[in-house]
């Protein structure tokens, strides 16, 4: 909501801000009274352990930079971000360069120190910012799967849907009942909104602490589902916000477990649940009632099942916001594999339009050359500097499947319940495996006690098979 | 915008920068360098002498108070002005009064503090804070004054109204209409859209920064003209916060002269520029293109002279925000009296209901006996711990009317160029008299530079009675 010109003045503050909690969590004196609670460890209970242990992750993290480079990236980021929101619409990667370059540049010295502290490698470093143990060789090998197994599925549902049309309707669906459709399933889904709000922004996100947690949509007249979508979606990191740990809330351990856990809720909301038959069947009177309208002029697309098709076409393209859930690994393993080699230094920061374009050739056959717009330039992360956070999307998008095919184990009349727009039982098993679980437990725990097993594509493959092949399994 | 859950984590958040800024500005070593500083003044060119005559401020402000105290106060105000949101509707002062009586104390122990350190009195001293150099004993004859000027304008005012009816029209006025015709206005009104935003809230303010300016607005569908004179109001606030001289921005001579400087702006826009026949002969054809319906019903009521009319209704009633230009100054008036005896101990708390009481039915003949919602709960203010603050408002109604008084004896074509929706000519003089200044000058230098005397209430009380009573004197 930022007027452009605010822009300086706002990463001046970042960047102060950014210093300050630097010092902080750097104080001279910590290292005493970290040796000193490690010899206390063993007599504290659980929780304080866990928490010690978040306490000592932040702290070694933050005690391996200098306040100098950490001030410095964080006046470059900022500055780098708010050019490319400029430049991204005028397809200006010439311009846009050294910024980027200097980006990279301090992120490369960054991971490099935070790589010797942690005995990581620099990429393994960064990754660990965001999500903790996630490492790239534990990661290639589900990525290397995924390469393998999405091509034939996304062959095979595009060949399905060819003889599946779906009843489009026009709108307009004007802005306001969108609105009033979006907050009518967010009671439903059980966001408080005691602590949290809904607003518009240019980009749907999630922000806030646990007592006020803001999500954001944008909305188009011509299409209310993608906005829908992403308001659901945005609900599900929400929810898992809303209901971390009280008694934990301003201590590490109280904290949400870290990035893929984080997208795990929101694809579970939106991917598992939203798109899904049973919920749908429960939402499509309301969405009909939203849109008087257009619901008149075209029932058939106010069917559960038509609005089940709509939502489950499988289209290969450019952006990775726009992607569908079988294609959205592809934008992901291209940036996993370029942003490695971004830091390593094996890939320059100039040479990145190309090899975008190569890697989007290989993964969807599509070229983005002379389009850096919808190429490389088309994604936030970067050019504010969140190098290892893209891997998180689609192990979210794995644990997610994992979760929920767990959770319809262990509750057998959760289909029922969705058909009704009943969020209880699911809530309830979700807040015991995952919410009230803040820190405490690492992410391959969390997962291995929620599932119980380890994280694989198996449970995703499954959901994809079924929602886009009509194939059971499980 | 935030939601009521999300107070204690926001009054947390305030008071540990609260705490941070104070332990910057009072850091050990500042008297050493203001010490040398000063030895080196008379070298300084003026802007950088001016500057350091207002870092000295801040720092002796800053000194005078304990960090404990500034944190317990920050704390106290935060809950108090959360609690004040949720009791206020309920009338329910007795379950606001102990959360009031933390503010008062910690307020009175703080004004004591500044008041030593300052020489002043307690309550000038909280003045201070706000207006630089405003001290009670030469605001309580302009008041006087007031007092016995005020009763018989109001009641002549009343008189001559109601011979002079005024065309009313229904609404309903769509939200969004109101809101494309008030950023049409700010558009004409020099706003700058590239620094600064108009929203929605509760109640109109404007806040920011000067590249960041947000003022907001609400709305309502029965009556267009509150929120479009509200949003003229605060983009009077934001085009003086905009037009700050950019080459000492950042630094203390760089920030806005005080309180009633301020208030000067935003009423030279509304009362003096927006609500005068000129401005409205221009934004007539405006007003009425925005809502169609409505005009064509009513022609009459879209004149300007109608427009004019209706903008010029006296009213005594019981809220501040509410009061016409000739009632408002009474409550500030209320206001100061009451909170000056609260601050040197003469008031309690407790008895804040009874004395508001009395003092409505000695300003205006209204009681709020049993009413505490439209009496001493009305206004954020001592919820908050802004005492000493009120005054500002008359203040600046006053220097409004002199500086445009002024500005119109300077720019002869003034009323023509009005006419025209063309700010030219006046917004190059007050860049030139008070915006470009900063906190160069002091209040009473700034005032006399520009209007050629000091600060009376002779023009407020003309600009009334030309435009009440329609007699012309100056």
């Amino acid at each position: 909501m930022m007027p452009t010109g605010g822009g300086p003045a706002r990463a001046e503050a970042l960047s102060v801000l950014r210093g300050l909690i630097h010092q902080h969590t750097t104080r001279p004196g910590l290292d005493d009274l970290f040796a000193a609670a490690a010899e206390e460890e063993a007599n504290l209970p659980p929780w304080q352990q866990a928490n010690l242990r978040e306490m000592n992750r932040e702290w070694v993290r933050a005690s391996a930079l200098p306040l100098k480079l950490v001030e410095a990236m964080s006046q470059a980021e900022s500055l780098s971000e708010q050019a490319w929101r400029r430049l991204r619409p005028e397809n200006d990667f010439a311009s846009f360069l050294p910024l980027f370059r200097e980006v990279v540049r301090l992120k490369r010295e960054a991971s490099q120190a935070w790589a010797e502290r942690l005995s990581l490698s620099p990429y393994d470093a960064l990754m660990d910012g965001f999500e903790p143990g996630a490492r790239a060789n534990q990661i290639a090998p589900l990525f290397t799967r995924l390469r393998a197994f999405l091509p034939g599925l996304i062959a095979q549902a595009l060949e399905r849907q060819a003889s599946e049309p779906v009843a489009d309707c026009e709108g307009p669906f004007s802005v306001e009942s969108q609105r009033g459709l979006a907050l009518q399933l967010m009671h439903r889904l059980g966001f408080d909104f005691e602590h949290g709000r809904l607003d518009t922004s240019h980009h749907p996100f999630c922000g806030g602490v646990p007592t006020d947690v803001r999500i954001t949509t944008r909305y188009s007249t011509r299409d209310y589902s993608k906005s829908l979508m992403s308001v659901l979606h945005e609900s599900g990191h929400a929810k898992y916000e809303q209901n971390l740990p009280s008694a934990w809330l301003g201590q590490p351990v109280g904290l949400a477990r870290g990035m893929s856990i984080h997208e795990s809720q929101s694809l579970l909301t939106e991917m598992q649940v939203c798109r899904g038959r049973a919920f749908l069947e429960f939402a499509a009177p309301f969405i009909a009632e939203a849109f008087p309208d257009v619901a008149t002029r075209a029932p058939e697309a106010f069917t559960p099942e038509n609005l089940f098709r709509g939502l489950a076409r499988v289209k290969p393209g450019l952006i990775r916001v726009d992607a569908d859930e079988a294609t959205y690994p592809c934008h992901i393993v291209l940036r996993f594999e370029l942003e490695k080699r971004l830091i390593d230094g094996s890939l320059q920061p100039e040479d990145v339009p190309e090899a975008w374009d190569t890697g989007m050739r290989d993964a969807l056959g599509l070229s983005t050359r002379g389009n850096d717009r919808d190429g490389c330039m088309q994604d936030v992360h970067w050019p504010a500097g969140l190098f290892g956070y893209f891997p998180a999307y689609t192990l979210g998008a794995l644990t997610a499947a994992q979760l929920f095919r767990a959770g319809r184990r262990a509750l057998p009349q959760l289909s029922e319940q969705l058909r009704c727009g009943e969020f209880h039982g699911l809530d309830t098993w979700l807040r015991e495996k995952v919410w009230s679980q803040g820190s405490f437990l690492s992410t391959t725990d969390l997962v291995e006690r929620a599932t119980g097993s380890v994280l694989t594509t198996e449970a995703f493959e499954q959901h994809l098979e079924f929602r886009y092949l009509q194939r059971e399994s499980s």
